[in-house]
């Protein structure tokens, strides 16, 4: 699966589908995006109502002029995902439980290819396109935001995994014996990185949020620039944790990048600085010592533009 | 790279290199072994004493009337290796350091192909190719003994990394805040279940060798058995240890089964049954819920049978 769009000439349609928003786009060759639609996500509501907003999306892209030239489908979903099966049971959309999305994408899209893959390895497959981890053939990508996602690219391709799910740092044990996780796990990389968890740390520390009531990672990393402890611990903490899963995946699979993006990135250095100082903790063995962590490059729109690399890469 | 031999029919020719042997031997295609020959490591010596019992061992294979149809070499060798460049620097062999090892072994065998892998890759290539991993597309192999190691196949294909030692699983840090390791790093997984360290958590807890004095990881499972509170306690420890950085690897790339071998998988069903009913505390994402652990199955030959693997995955 090159991740590198090579056999398709025409542009692809790519749908991004979150708890919030369900995006979609037109995408061609070069990244550009030709044509976008989007709806709010009705996350509570009944999977065929949740559905509607997709097949709205899709009618929006297929009233642009450059449809009828669309190669490919791709989907990038919340995960867990099931590419093999075709389905998706995203944990903040508890109306779809091995919802057979593929299926019914394919319904709407003709003869088309319709490739699934998990949020997470869409953003890798974008950042190994057009991103940070370009011409890498071997990259770790990482979403840290109210979860924390990734994906591989593995000698120059987009890895997947059978089922899609591969490069899902976020449930990795960095602590064997730590704090009980949301996934029936402990001790994972989410539970100390992802942005709920540095404003709970925070807070346990005895930070405390500002007249507005801000309790985001946000809100603890511009307490952190101004030098609060409690939000700096709770920052160099998830760093550690990060440095160590981040670690642990070069150990295992030879990446010689990462790339971090969502909103918990937006720290800047806050993040990346005691990351970066962490690391060699870590990162022990000879073959480790040339990885790199730097933030992502493609900003708001990289599930789109993974979602279409990752349609031209199965092609 | 896949494992499986298809595209030689000639025997290939295997070298494994430890700190303590030099092995080598031919192989056919189905894995029978026709000739062997074996030499003491001179693991004090220096890089050219060493050497020469490689060459030793080269010629002794040589002298086999096998030898004319030998397609290519292969070569495991204790870590850690450079793939990438053909050198070796294994910790108990002190004298090589980048030693080129593909180099000299090249000189000596004429137009041949020689493939290098870290002894972990190469077990797990034994394992695919003839063991307990058979007809598994994604899998993760560990050596369980005086270190940690290991390799993996993905998606059906033995996947050694650019430089030979990816599924180097022992050095994940399970525990961010543990103990140092020897590599430089903070809770590697070796440092909780290698041998030596089972053996050191049980003499801590309380546990005394016999008259003989064999405080190995061996004489902790015999006490283990007879219900010894500090020996159960060791590998109880190992075995949970070992299940988070199995957890992790079937996390990151979605493998279905791990292979342990090694002289401390030995041990049996003090190490498996504890390690089975730890493994859904970590493996917890639902793609992960097939996970499999199993004993290797390819014995003490795994290390030639692998460096077999390995020539043949390569051409």
């Amino acid at each position: 699966m090159p991740t590198a769009p090579t056999s398709t000439t025409g542009p692809v349609a790519a749908l991004d589908i979150g708890g919030t928003k369900i995006a979609g786009a037109l995408v061609d060759t070069e990244g550009r995006i030709l044509a976008r639609a989007q709806r709010p996500t009705p996350a509570r509501e009944a999977a065929e109502t949740v559905f509607r907003e997709v097949g709205a999306v899709l009618a929006a892209l297929a009233s642009s002029p450059s449809w009828d030239a669309v190669e490919a489908v791709g989907i990038g979903s919340a995960g867990p995902v099931d590419a093999a099966r075709g389905t998706v049971s995203p944990v903040n959309v508890p109306g779809w439980r091995d919802f057979p999305l593929v299926e019914q994408v394919r319904e709407r899209v003709g003869d088309r290819p319709v490739t699934l893959v998990g949020d997470g390895v869409a953003m890798t497959a974008a950042e190994h396109w057009l991103g940070a981890a370009r011409g890498h053939a071997d990259a770790l990508g990482l979403v840290v935001s109210t979860g924390v996602g990734g994906g591989l690219v593995l000698g120059g391709r987009l890895h997947p995994g059978p089922t899609g799910n591969a490069g899902h740092i976020g449930h990795l044990s960095v602590d064997l014996d730590g704090d009980p996780c949301a996934c029936g796990g402990r001790g994972c990389l989410e539970r100390i990185a992802s942005g709920p968890h540095i404003a709970r740390h925070a807070l346990d520390g005895g930070w405390r949020p500002g007249p507005g009531g801000d309790a985001s990672a946000a809100a603890v990393a511009e307490a952190a620039r101004a030098g609060h402890p409690a939000a700096l611990a709770a920052f160099e903490r998830a760093a550690r944790a990060l440095a160590a899963g981040i670690a642990a995946t070069a150990h295992l699979v030879e990446v010689d990048i990462a790339v971090i993006g969502g909103g918990v990135a937006g720290a800047g250095e806050i993040l990346f600085a005691p990351l970066r100082r962490a690391l060699p903790d870590y990162a022990t063995l000879s073959f480790t010592r040339g990885l790199t962590v730097v933030p992502a490059a493609t900003g708001t729109d990289a599930g789109l533009l993974g979602a279409a690399a990752a349609a031209r890469a199965t092609r």
